[in-house]
């Protein structure tokens, strides 16, 4: 509670199970949970960390606005001594774009993933002590999927000892880092590296961008900003920047020479450390995407669950109040597929935090085994959720019908925000092509090689293409081996009936290119068979608090039995689901609403979402919604006056039918 | 061509088919064509209308800017002698949210539909030379798609001969009107009306909320500005609106009194004017949005087109150019059924304005029969076209890559402004549920009554139900007898299905909330009959131009297998299809790409959208992408100083690390 009336209170007492059991479970643990809280509450109390006003700002002065509240919170971080792991919430509860990002999660774990152990021990303390600001200069404007194909130059000048960094053309300028067009003083910048002449593929380098006293671009250097971003607030404070290098020079020691070196004498050295480790960094930067995505999703979730309590529309009987409208099942069916989902992939999330850890040990034990499946399984996880959390945003805005068209609503700014997410960090669809080369690997080798890790159930290959389903009543759905079996088999199936059809083609590659739109629906398959999965381990782990694993097991099937209806056609159509058994699935789905219902808030308080975090007032948690609009519309600015700007000027003039004299 | 170089000239070469043909088919005759030629590019050459700087500009700013667009189109109105329907498409092309919106779509349509004569006499000439300057007054703060459910009160008192128009509640003060808040003199209120203390229903009732000398509120009205909107500029243009009312007196003859009227003795009378004449105009506005849906998506369709030509990525061989995404087949089978669709909306849209011509001279003539079809129909078509084009408007986005993501890609502020027409005129949802309503009573007649006009087909029942398809290879798909008979008889068969379930419930009602879902599901099969048959409709007659005829073929077929796969659960389930046909009919899809491929520039040219109109880079008509954005970036305001406001006071005490020392 917040303080005040609680509207929904009746709601609240509805909940089936323990909402502060349920609050660990989300969080992870107590001790998470109790972080996080802590966190949230400091910034939801400080009011420079104020944000309901974003979007009416200008760009400048937004901009100025989230410079002010980056330093307000590296004071927080130094004088409340926080650690990293308190900082980085901090940045997340903040809940605004800005250059610390790039800074935190670009640029120094760049270096301490690429640079030497000299160049981690020179440029690591500064970062974080803020005493370099540093960027990620990858994507030009004519390059960002193809990394390959950057054009920016690195030619190494053996007189001087140093690198020559520049933008051969127009295509080449460095095109949307973040944090680079007004404040990073450095960036990592991947070039191609030239020696005598000879290309040496792409590598990185740190390049100082701007004069430390005084803030201006060095000389060869252009930088600016590369204009507004989708929505009114949104991403637009943060300064996506281009820039362009006029033969700029810099030490050669500045290029990350874990790998790969250049010699004094301008000779290119492999390290003995493998290549393979630079994936380590992918796999935890989409770990993070997948968590932010469970985050996201909750938050618009718990805001189009409460105002659709909230909010009542039709079947008032003898003047008494009308329905709510999350008692309409066409609400339920929109609603709480999304809400299950904001839960399943809050689990894979955590699941894919281990493997991040695995992965890391693995490799510092040169074991490289498991990688091509990590990096597949991470790679069409980003894509899923991704893809899953930016529709259901959406979604959520349309379920709270005009009202949610509002930038008070606090989801257009939640969208906007979020869909490059889609885009970034790899393209949804050119991820999924990558699990797709994966998948046919794996069933093309099923005869001789035990698919691993994720691909693992592949092994029943045999069993998974003859039986089909034994379900016979919507009761049986209940049951997780059922149903993850199910996942298992439409996707084996679709994967090797993809392997069939490519074997046809002569040339492998045009085959691929061929089938790639069926095969990005196999891959996605692959994909939801791991959420399931995941979800039902988590299952099988203790989860304590009344009610609370009985609840997780409704949303786990709410999100399976969802997928299986929206995907009917992939089990029909390979033959493991019979019409009647897929039908059987979604009468048990409708059931299972009604069981999602009486708890569906308190599921959502379980998010322990602040009213400051989702900066909406449906999505309030004492459900005051319509005052607050009322309020809220009355404080804007633009009703400072009766008279707006112009109406004397451009609206008097033709009601008085004066135009042709008025000048426009 | 728009002068310059043209980059997209090769693509252009390739067009099988007669480009300028093809923009009298889009339009509809030449005549039209010449039309909107015409008056597109009036606008495009007048700097006034000048929109791309529109997302750069404070509320204020803007909606002044907007204010003044008005005007000028008003003097150009007057000065050049444009007719009605010029005066339409020159709003239309100034393609900004304004108060004439309402004036001529909803205040002026309102009084010629429920006004009687006297009132139609004493208002319209007034409205048409915008002397006054109407809005539409219907939802509240606590009600949208109930109408029956609004609050405000308008009491008959017989002492003054007035009607006192009345705010009770909070939640019954008007909210969202556009054109409202800051412009409007005059709006129709939908209130309920109340006789001698008894509810007679709600009406709508002319009001004047502002002076006309001084434009200030009228005592006992407070308005204002709901608030921002999604989007930077978008529908940030228009002032939607609260207004309360405290007991505003205005005449009795201000009710629109057409089917109703309320005596001098305060007499509640009901004309012999049938009720239902009213639902004309909801055929009226449903169609123009229909027509407007497949505008929108044919505008991000065809920037996102011209783009995935420009744009290259991955796959150069010997250093040569690498491939144009548009190549890639999963980018088609993304972008090409958008493609397909903005042709079949169009198409749709135009049959449905014979429908609307067709139901008006039915009402003149006293002939309702039609008439619940007709609602049901366009609403089914409003929800599908509409949710269809927001959802393809974000997916043009997001196949334009990090670069979709820019404002100046032209496809955010397209998104943001389009995106309410799923919810205004009847949220898309609940018009589903009354396609529902209409096809459980069709289905639930079948034995007794012939369905009528879009539900037809279901007289053929008995052999829709009985007799499967009989496609044996991908070639029979190419049929449009085939493709018909496909969607009929899975939406036969889903309907049919539900109301069989439907029967055993014991309360229909109860039935119908708990089979929402399906039956919604139901609905849109429905839908995309009508869709696909006025496809083929369009298809059977004339259409003049070398290869015109066959591309609309091919875009046909897309269309519909691209549905069928979609939706392959459907036609499985039913068990009309069986998945080695479904299987067949995706195979031809791939093929149907391919054809569509070297003609994709020329059928996006086809729809003539002027580059101000499409107000975007990527999508410029010359191709010329790279050299104008990198130009855009640096012509943007915040680019104005290398410095950014801020930087000194909060960026630079940090690397210094005075931080403590600076005030924040
Ligand atoms: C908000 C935001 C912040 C960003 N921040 C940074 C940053 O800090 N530093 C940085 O370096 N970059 C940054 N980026 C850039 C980002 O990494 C790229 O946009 C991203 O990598 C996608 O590349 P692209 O834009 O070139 O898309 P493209 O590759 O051009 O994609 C365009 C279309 O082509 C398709 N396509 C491309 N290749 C293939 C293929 N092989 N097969 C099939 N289809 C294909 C895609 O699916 C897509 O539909 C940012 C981008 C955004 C939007
Ligand atoms: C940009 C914009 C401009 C507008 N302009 C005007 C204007 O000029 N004049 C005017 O009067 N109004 C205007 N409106 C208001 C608009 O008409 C309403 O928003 C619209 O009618 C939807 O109603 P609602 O907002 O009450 O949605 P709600 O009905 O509250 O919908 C909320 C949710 O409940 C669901 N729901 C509601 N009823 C049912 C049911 N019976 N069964 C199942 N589900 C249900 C909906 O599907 C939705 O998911 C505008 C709105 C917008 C966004």
């Amino acid at each position: 509670m917040e303080g005040g009336v609680d509207y929904l209170i009746d709601e609240r007492k509805k909940a089936q199970f323990d909402v502060e059991a349920m609050k660990v479970a989300w969080a992870g643990s107590r001790q998470a949970f109790e972080l996080s809280d802590r966190i949230a509450k400091l910034v939801a109390n400080d009011p420079i960390f104020e944000k309901f006003s974003r979007p009416m700002l200008g760009r400048k002065e937004l901009f100025k606005n989230s410079l002010r509240k980056v330093a307000h919170a590296w004071k927080l971080i130094i004088d409340l001594r926080l650690s990293e792991e308190e900082a980085k919430l901090l940045r997340h509860y903040i809940d605004e774009p800005a250059y610390t990002d790039l800074q935190w999660e670009m640029f120094i774990p760049a270096i301490e993933g690429q640079g030497t152990e000299e160049q981690k021990r020179k440029w690591l303390p500064l970062a974080r002590k803020m005493q370099v600001i540093g960027s990620y200069a990858q994507t030009e404007l004519g390059h960002g999927s193809n990394v390959q194909g950057l054009e920016t130059t690195a030619t190494f000048d053996p007189q001087t000892d140093e690198f020559v960094i520049h933008s051969p053309t127009l295509t080449s300028s460095k095109w949307w880092p973040g944090g680079t067009a007004k404040v990073s003083t450095h960036a990592i910048v991947y070039a191609r590296l030239i020696l005598d002449g000879q290309f040496h593929g792409v590598h990185g380098f740190i390049v100082q961008l701007r004069n430390l006293e005084n803030h201006t671009p060095l000389p060869g250097i252009t930088v600016g900003d590369i204009g507004m971003k989708f929505g009114n607030g949104a991403y637009n404070t943060m300064d996506n920047g281009v820039i362009r290098f006029n033969h700029v020079h810099i030490p050669r020691n500045q290029m990350l020479m874990r790998v790969s070196q250049v010699t004094r004498e301008g000779k290119f050295v492999q390290s003995d450390v493998p290549r393979q480790l630079l994936y380590g960094t992918m796999v935890y930067v989409r770990q993070k995407i997948v968590a932010d995505a469970s985050k996201a999703l909750s938050r618009a979730v718990c805001i189009a669950t409460r105002y659709s309590a909230v909010r009542r529309q039709f079947g008032s009987r003898n003047g008494g109040p009308e329905i709510q409208v999350i008692d309409y099942k066409t609400q339920q069916s929109r609603l709480f597929p999304l809400l299950a989902s904001a839960y399943a992939f809050r689990f894979v999330g955590e699941w894919l935090k281990w493997l991040y850890t695995d992965v890391k040990q693995r490799l510092e034990a040169n074991d490289f085994s498991t990688l091509p499946e990590a990096h597949a399984c991470t790679a069409g996880l980003k894509s899923l959720t991704t893809s899953a959390t930016a529709d259901g945003i959406e979604e959520c805005r349309k379920l709270c019908g005009g009202h949610g068209y509002l930038v008070s609503s606090g989801i257009p700014e939640l969208f906007a925000t979020y869909v490059p997410a889609c885009t970034f960090e790899g393209d949804n669809v050119v991820m999924m092509l990558q699990v797709a080369r994966f998948l046919v690997k794996t069933v093309s080798e099923l005869g001789y090689k035990q698919p691993v890790g994720t691909t693992a159930y592949m092994r029943r290959v045999t069993a998974l293409m003859q039986s089909n389903c034994a379900v016979r009543t919507a009761e049986e759905w209940l049951n997780p081996g059922v149903v993850v079996e199910a996942f298992e088999a439409r996707s084996t199936r679709m994967a090797v009936a993809c392997g069939q059809r490519l074997a046809k083609f002569e040339n492998p590659e045009e085959g691929f290119a061929e089938l790639s739109a069926d095969l990005v629906e196999a891959s996605l398959a692959h994909c939801q068979v791991i959420v399931v999965s995941k979800f039902v381990e988590k299952l099988q782990q203790e989860i304590p608090g009344k009610g609370v694993k009985r609840l997780l097991e409704v949303l786990f099937y709410v999100y399976a039995l969802f997928l299986l209806h929206k995907h009917q056609g992939d089990f029909l159509a390979t033959g493991y689901l019979t019409p009647k058994q897929a039908s059987l699935a979604n009468d048990q789905l409708r059931i299972l609403y009604s069981k999602v219902r009486p708890n569906a808030i308190a599921l959502v308080d379980s998010f322990n979402h602040t009213d400051h975090l989702l900066s909406s007032i449906l999505g309030r948690y004492d459900g005051n919604v319509y005052p607050k609009l009322y309020e809220a519309a009355f404080n804007d600015p633009f009703n400072d006056s009766d008279i707006a700007d112009g109406i004397h000027q451009y609206v008097q003039p033709m009601l008085r039918q004066e135009l042709h004299s008025a000048k426009l």
